[in-house]
């Protein structure tokens, strides 16, 4: 299968790499040439402009929000010149309302679309270790399979309906932010009775919170190390947008979210939007005056 | 070293034979003689009532709030008549307030004072497992080490101010009732949307939130087995409280406590209250109608 | 000047009619015929279409929300065929977003814009006795000074910018729900000490909160009285959520408005959209159990 | 009926001042003796202690908390040396819980108490203006409504459980506070969007909020004016901390109530304590940087 490949930021390339690794053609398109030509380096193919990249079997794309996707691949229908029967790959977190809307427009041109959000960082997309969150028809997924096994270490499969899979990745997210405001809480609590907020971290992440976003953030957060960002403040505000909006468009409250929301809001409004996400620990913190 | 127990609860209980295993002298005392005969016949001591239990070089005690310790040992001010030099040592969850005056009264009567809470459930605490969170002047816990031994896993010590060990407790549990909210409302958010929350659950607590407390009450959440209560969760309730009290002894805002307090109150006022805590995620449910 | 009028719901038949009663030439239009031949038997002219009913000097316009009033008039692009210089007074509470980019529009097609959100209900819009919010350019302002006269008892300018006077009707609105949350959390903690809400809420409302909001909601909270609705709860919610969107562009932290839109969604999720927005109350009275 | 006085500060000196221009007479008690000689000076009688203004028909209480009262009238138990049938109207915000304890004891000391919080500020006591809740016995209530009659403008009586005036009062402070953050909110949000605060403010508060609380504490916000304080901060905070434990004590969340003791204690760590508790503003423009 050929592939094309849109989208080369830090998470892009690393997945675009891996699938040259792997002996695929890949074709690659950035708004941006510098890692373009980063990748042309490692063996893939410079396509000539998004019209060109849909010339491919399979179409992987991982960009920053709806709106960076809907003005490359809808503005203009740019989707009515592909090749017949593409399989469109989304590896990016988008809103639940934008993955229906994709779902339907691939379908009433004869596309496939597969919802593929990953868990991980940019390292671990690099060591093609991803958690891929997949949903879409079953023979379609079938196809793709080996293409998601070369850039993950697993696929969970959520069902045929793609909003699915965007709905679990979107809670996920959720999850680490509500986790990141637990830890911020508490160790402001802690300090505020001379416990060091170092010391608490560790005893609860090596014991009952022995997990990979408590002791990743945890660490953060004992430390202040806040910059350069694994994970830009301001895209964790966007995450917990889509939480609320696909809660707000079931009738699923969200409090904690909410609680979020206003704390990412505060962050940004205090100049901090693109510090780690682990910031959001120093809006607890400048509450209790510590 | 001679010891004292007082309260035979399942915590208790536990920690009590343990100490018995162990080769020590425990003499025990308890509201209800039930779970005193069930000691005895493991070889513990009954004591005739509480001044008499006070006789031991060593005093634990474990019971289930503020106001049964303060009944038990502050009322008719027992302590008087405690042996001199008694070292209490206090597993029990209580409040920062409360854990301080503990201190000041135990000084003033040349008596010494183990802050002490735990870490593990009734299972962990019967094999000898419990993380316990120690903090008190250092020879006194240097004294009382080789029975911290005994019934924990590891002892973490904190500092010499008592009160610190029940601010790490208390962060800890505030900490356990926080991941239950987030995914009560992540998995009510997934299921929303066509995503079982049993699969949502697994997925999540399988990657990024492979950590005890996450796997556990993932499970209890995704079949909703909430009886019998590993902790009630009127006691999580009253943990909840703990925790915001010490928050606005200290002007630490706590919005994600304050949201836990209101959904507990919630489950308590639909009658819930005896359920495991884990039945938060009922409100988030009824909450959005699912 | 001949006016044109788009939105015959409960607010818009009122000022038209009393547009006509004040001897203006009003030409109508609405997307079902019924209200039309109403206002038609006052004296009102029917429009042919939207573009028949742009080839007036004034346009009035009141529709329910951003959505209708865009595919009213910007799908298709019916404003390129509008009377030069149209003067076009949006009364609906629409998104701050969407106010700007109405603003814009209409400039580069050499019309004129004015934000003018209204305060009172149908009964009010009926007796000519509105609150007029109203923002745009001065000229443009002075012109249809007369006209925002006939229906409104007082017209508060706030500035050029149009936006102004949708972020003062949706801060204004967004106070109304918390005037109701905080009157549904109160009478709900007396009721549960043994107070009637209707006791309480007449003490409350006949003193320290003797204004409008609260003696008409605090009547229908003590009576229990949602249907028909005056303002139905979705539209409610609606209205939060613009707050939260306008917060939101600003960096604006509002967690009275999340605590609304939670509640909001509570009752919708429980099939009571249709009930006046004092029903917030209910959702109050249920987490309580009473 | 002779009258006993405890509590001399900037309310009680008012009151106390009214019943002696009614012609009562008045005897005096207070901790600091400065206000003790004013009141003298306008024609009241000195107590020697605590037990002697107790030698009175009727004990009049106003002290700034539960604690406060705690310590004057139960430790040492000076009730128990009363005058036989002692008639104790509180006019104080105290707990619901400290409320009942009262009356109990009362009770088994043979004596009547009425629990009677009062609506208005120094300036309203002054002018004997005050609203009064009300309840106890109705006969209790029947004899002392003369005395009430001096120092308010109107009496509600909620029943015969002195709890019940309590929750009014509690109930009622929650809401005043309710108000300034929804003014603050939305406030921050006008002046986000390039409207004047105090436009904003006028706006609303002279048309559907046109009502003492929202007049009042909006021009204080409009001004940014919190010193001298009317009423202090943490007495704001105290008051919604009597709210929260109000609704716990019998299971209903007050999610408002939650966000505004956030703010208060925010506001405290920040050391704006003793400013008047409408710069809880400070809080929400703070949060949006502004």
């Amino acid at each position: 299968m050929n592939i094309g490949f849109i989208g080369l930021g830090g998470m892009g390339r690393g997945i675009a790499a891996n699938l040259l690794r792997a002996g695929h053609r890949v074709q690659v398109w950035n708004r941006s040439p510098g890692p373009v030509d980063e990748l042309v380096a490692l063996g893939a193919e410079r396509a000539a402009g998004v019209i060109d990249v849909l010339q491919n079997d399979v179409l992987f794309s991982i960009l920053a929000d709806d709106l960076a996707l809907r003005s490359v691949l809808l503005d203009g229908e740019p989707l009515r010149s592909a090749k017949a029967g593409l399989i469109h790959i989304n590896l990016a977190t988008v809103s639940v309302r934008f993955a229906a809307e994709l779902a339907a427009l691939h379908a009433s041109l004869g596309q496939g679309y597969v919802a593929a959000p990953v868990f991980g960082r940019v390292d671990v997309a690099a060591a093609g270790k991803l958690n891929i969150i997949a949903a879409g028809a079953t023979a379609t997924l079938d196809t793709v399979q080996p293409l998601l096994d070369v850039i993950g270490q697993k696929t969970w499969r959520v069902g045929d309906e793609p909003t699915r899979a965007n709905a679990v990745k979107i809670g996920g997210n959720f999850m680490i932010a509500a986790a990141i405001e637990a830890m911020a809480e508490a160790s402001t609590l802690a300090d505020a009775h001379g416990v060091e907020p170092a010391q608490f971290l560790e005893i609860l992440t090596s014991t009952l919170f022995a997990a990979p976003v408590y002791q990743g953030y945890g660490k953060l957060i004992a430390e202040q190390r806040y910059a350069p960002a694994g994970f830009a403040l301001r895209l964790g505000l966007k995450d917990v947008r889509l939480a609320l909006e696909a809660g707000d468009a079931s009738n699923v409250p969200m409090p904690f979210a909410s609680v979020l929301r206003d704390g990412f809001l505060d962050a940004v409004a205090q100049g901090d939007g693109d510090l780690d996400w682990g910031a959001l620990a120093k809006v607890a913190a400048r509450r209790a005056n510590r």
